[in-house]
């Protein structure tokens, strides 16, 4: 990630009853949203499948000092330093509960989840600044982070009463907010480890950062604490990429 | 086409059911092919879906002359061009009909299907000597040259008795076989358009080319003769992307 997206090509796996003007609408989205970006949609496939199916592979090119790419990776976390994500979290899992329940683009949680936002600028002011480290919330936080640590081997400790949750999840699901802050996937925020200083200075510069936890040594384990500071039982269950859901 | 393959991003799609063992030898297959060819399998995603889909986006660089990129595209047919093939068509539709009646890859017809070999190198050969226009044998012969005469705005005529039939092919299916050259899909097989002198110094250099036809002015159909040059009934079928096989 911090790199600037430049192509996309897109596979299309389509059923024989899939209509024309579900797929006009798809492209249209696809389109809006690579126009924003400065994306070109530059090839593809169609295929006939049972059921449908989207690919989308992005090609884009990093920034470079004095030759070596400017990017932010999974295994660069060191003990000690901070873990701040932007935005707020568990959204998007509420907003396809509300999708679900028959609630449209006008309800701010369906819109989370329907037209989630990519940090593209943030991600690339990151890695100006000398952050390596980052991922996005596309499994659920504490999954995500758990990668981070797997590839990084380090551990995480996450302050639960740090994690921003927004009025609209906290009105909407009162005693579940924090677990789908916690698990809920596909918010597409930025979660970014690094030096305090350098996480305090994108703050500063861009704002919209929290500060919620930091890089331990260690075992590869992303604990959740309380404002005890105690360990929290819930589960760091998030999307599993091969479990039916 | 006519560029280096670098890096394929691989995204799989395997329902819960799927074994690991299954993954385990597609993805020995993955990088035996990845490895001959110099590509780095370099990301990709895994999710769960009911039915499997594998999409590979291969990423490459095109050779430059002068600053401009020397590649073969669809666009490029131009009337009075000579069309021509690599290798034999059919075996791979015939190899996949051999897969089902129970054959194995001691079948060369099977290997045909399950091994297709992608002409790299003669592609790349091909952009440095000057042609322009290509296509691999994907959807089928007739229909894979249609999309070129679509996209050039031009016609094509295509001599029936100058298709190169394998003597695999003759021999299981010889009622078919010139069926299964037209319309069969999945040979990879290049087909090249360009000036005759450039295919034949292509052909002289590197061999294994075919001159099946020429490219015509007018409207976009894709005419296949017999001996008398009459053009014969057999439907440009091939492989309809949406159609249910």
């Amino acid at each position: 990630m911090g790199g600037e997206p430049l192509f996309a090509l897109v596979t299309l796996a389509l059923s024989p009853s899939t209509g024309v003007e579900a797929v006009d609408q798809l492209y249209a989205g696809l389109t809006q949203c690579a126009e924003q970006y400065h994306v070109s949609v530059a090839g593809g496939d169609i295929v006939s499948a049972p059921n449908p199916a989207i690919t989308i592979a992005l090609i884009g090119r990093a920034q470079t000092r004095d030759g070596a790419p400017l990017l932010l990776r999974r295994d660069a976390a060191r003990s000690g330093d901070a873990i701040a994500v932007t935005g707020t979290l568990g959204d998007s899992a509420a907003g396809l509960r509300r999708l679900r329940e028959g609630a449209n683009l006008s309800d701010a949680l369906v819109r989370a989840h329907l037209r989630p936002v990519p940090h593209v600028a943030l991600a690339a002011e990151a890695a100006r600044l000398g952050i390596t480290c980052a991922i996005d919330v596309s499994d659920g936080l504490l999954q995500d982070i758990g990668h981070i640590c797997e590839m990084s081997g380090v551990g995480a400790r996450i302050r639960a009463s740090s994690i921003a949750l927004s009025e609209e999840l906290r009105r909407a699901y009162p005693d579940e907010a924090l677990e789908l802050a916690c698990t809920g996937g596909e918010d597409y925020q930025l979660v970014l480890v690094g030096a305090a200083d350098r996480i305090a200075l994108l703050h500063r510069e861009n704002g919209a950062l929290t500060v919620i936890g930091e890089v331990v040594a260690g075992d590869r384990h992303v604990a959740l604490l309380d404002d005890a500071g105690l360990e929290m039982p819930l589960e760091a269950a998030g999307w599993d990429h091969l479990r039916a859901r």
